[in-house]
């Protein structure tokens, strides 16, 4: 028994790669309760994340987790995946936004999970086991979410570096200032090249990296945010920054970063997607040793993410008849995997481990930890029914 | 087996009622390593949280979770109870700052369950699943914690209403506004009476309840923020408003606050702290509700706490040696956990559940969730040996 959502997910999480039934969750769509007092609501988990966003927002309530599938992906799967997105530097992930949950255990059993309140602490954290749990452990019928109020305003800045290392020490610099800006997304080289030859908007193909910037909060206290942001910016050695002046401009701004999925399919029809993270101050080395790697391979390989929180997705574009290509990639990613733990990252930010990543978790996880894994998802799923074949 | 921080626990976690070795880990108080670029810390257990709290301020980062005995209290301890403080309406509760752990299992084996980066999410949370599991899971050895940038600039102010529904609804108001202060903390009429009797500061004693708000943020921000803050309790119907022009000033406003433990003991010698949370927009009803229970059962009652999040402090003063009273007492409580549940809220929001709270736990969770956590607990320590007769 699998459930699914919208099957957006990044690592098969959603595949029945072992038969059985799907059991699609996306009829299961009321939002049902929106307490604007509390800033708390109850929803099933077929709702559409960037529909309740919407809703939500209609409210003058904010709910930041934002993958990029948000038009189409459910907060089920988003709970199930514990999904991430840009604005997770300030607003951090699903996991920050479950208050509780109600789950049909393998077993039977219906149990609701955690609170309604912003605080609770009595008894094992179920809710939080849930999260993430990626459909093993039992099937989300219904979550309790907190929001938190619409920031009034959300400003955006582009800013380009020639050098990889002026733009990750300038990240680091922000993110050790009093302001924690809403999303630093980052393109680099090859990331900003592939989305020039798609889209033709003038990007600064010799540019060593390019970062975007918004910073949301009160009107006045973004307009300070934003000086302060500029300054360090300059400081940092940027050739050049743009402030959209408006929601047009900032749409603008935002299209390169939008259009870099699919501008990738320029580079191959087939394509891994690797969501690793390291600490932040590594971004640099591990942009260098992809270069590296890229060099070496001759793999057609562009990086871009979330740098605010050192989550980089990397993608090796490829043609699957290619055998010798494939290959090559997949030996590409296990070593990209070995050099991410390397230096103190891990293997997954915002993906899950669903099938694609599973026959690399013990890289990361260590066999202790797994066993301990294991005897939970026994415990839940003795019979092992439960959406088989997936993390371990 | 019991461990042990420093014992400061509202709940008993840390007696071995059950006899058997206490495990103090008091002497586990190395602050392994501060990361000021990733604003990642390693600490050991037995790290005192107010110590902590001044060493990374000294690098300009800052650790939020600030229960009141942050002097005293260990990281370890703050860990097992997941607890919070003044500052979590804003900033979160302990679980939001722990990114990995180490835990020597009952079973002996030694785990490392989490990640040193911003994100990540291979395999279950075996993190929190820890977090706030009282001890009975796990003896923590070592702690990875996340860190904040410094705020450049805190500011205070007290703001006195007539009326508690005046006092309530501007908190929701200021919940619901973009500006998020650090602190929303709240005395009721007994509580204002209480300390003014111990400290004679002048405090307005016919005042239906009084909010002591922390705003912080750059300084230009603050400032701003301020301004709103003071116009939203105007116009929510604020007899006075005073705001610290400096931190002296601030100090004075904060220490009506401060003096309410100690405060406390002029009305009995023994105390009965309950900590529970009700959704904000129902706290008049509990205040009213407690009005009446003190009418009803002569019971000296004071609350105060931290309003920002619904989180009251209950406090029931009396004489142990008074058998009467403490029957009324302890009926009492039971009645206040009835009435929380009543109101959508948890019995316990920072204080763990532990033996105190023990026998009411399944009056807010279900048989089935009480199972599925029994399961756990047998799972991970099979023979029953640590920290046996907490939570369950």
């Amino acid at each position: 028994m699998t459930p699914r959502g919208a099957g957006t997910g990044m690592t098969g999480g959603a595949l029945a790669v072992q038969g059985g039934l799907v059991m699609v969750m996306t009829r299961l769509k009321r939002i049902l309760s929106i307490d604007t007092e509390n800033l708390v609501a109850e929803v099933e988990p077929g709702v559409v994340t960037g529909h309740f966003q919407e809703v939500v927002e209609g409210e003058g309530l904010f709910y930041p987790p934002d993958p990029s599938s948000a038009a189409y992906c459910t907060l089920g799967g988003n709970v199930a995946e514990c999904a991430g997105g840009p604005c997770a530097i300030k607003y951090g992930v699903t996991r920050d936004y479950v208050l509780g949950l109600e789950v049909v255990l393998p077993t039977g059993e219906i149990i609701s999970t955690g609170v309604h309140t912003a605080k609770g602490v009595v008894g094992y954290d179920l809710t939080r086991l849930m999260v993430g749990s990626e459909g093993t452990l039992g099937v989300i019928t219904k979550i309790v979410l907190r929001l938190l109020p619409l920031p009034e305003e959300v400003r955006t800045l582009s800013v380009v570096f020639s050098s990889i290392h002026d733009a990750a020490r300038t990240v680091s610099e922000v993110a050790r200032s009093g302001i924690l800006p809403r999303t630093v997304e980052y393109m680099d080289q090859a990331a900003i090249r592939c989305v020039e030859d798609h889209l033709k908007i003038g990007l600064p193909v010799d540019a060593g990296a390019m970062l975007l910037i918004d910073v949301d909060g009160s009107r006045s206290g973004v307009e300070a945010s934003l000086q302060y942001l500029v300054a360090i910016c300059e400081k940092g050695g940027a050739d050049q920054i743009k402030v959209a002046g408006s929601k047009e401009e900032a749409k603008e701004l935002w299209r390169a970063r939008e259009a870099m999925s699919p501008a990738l399919f320029r580079l191959g029809p087939d394509k891994i997607n690797q969501d690793i993270v390291v600490p932040r101050n590594r971004i640099p080395d591990m942009v260098e040793w992809v270069d590296e790697l890229r060099a070496r391979t001759g793999l057609t390989i562009v990086t871009f993410g979330h740098a605010g929180d050192g989550n980089i997705h990397v993608n090796i574009m490829f043609d699957r008849n290619d055998k010798e290509t494939l290959e090559k990639a997949e030996s590409a990613v296990k070593e990209l995997f070995g050099q991410t733990i390397a230096l103190g990252g891990t293997i997954s930010g915002e993906h899950g481990v669903g099938v694609t990543k599973a026959p690399y978790m013990e890289m990361e996880i260590g066999a202790e930890e797994i066993a301990v894994m294991k005897r939970i998802k026994a415990m839940f799923d003795p019979k092992g029914i439960l959406n088989p074949g997936k993390i371990f």
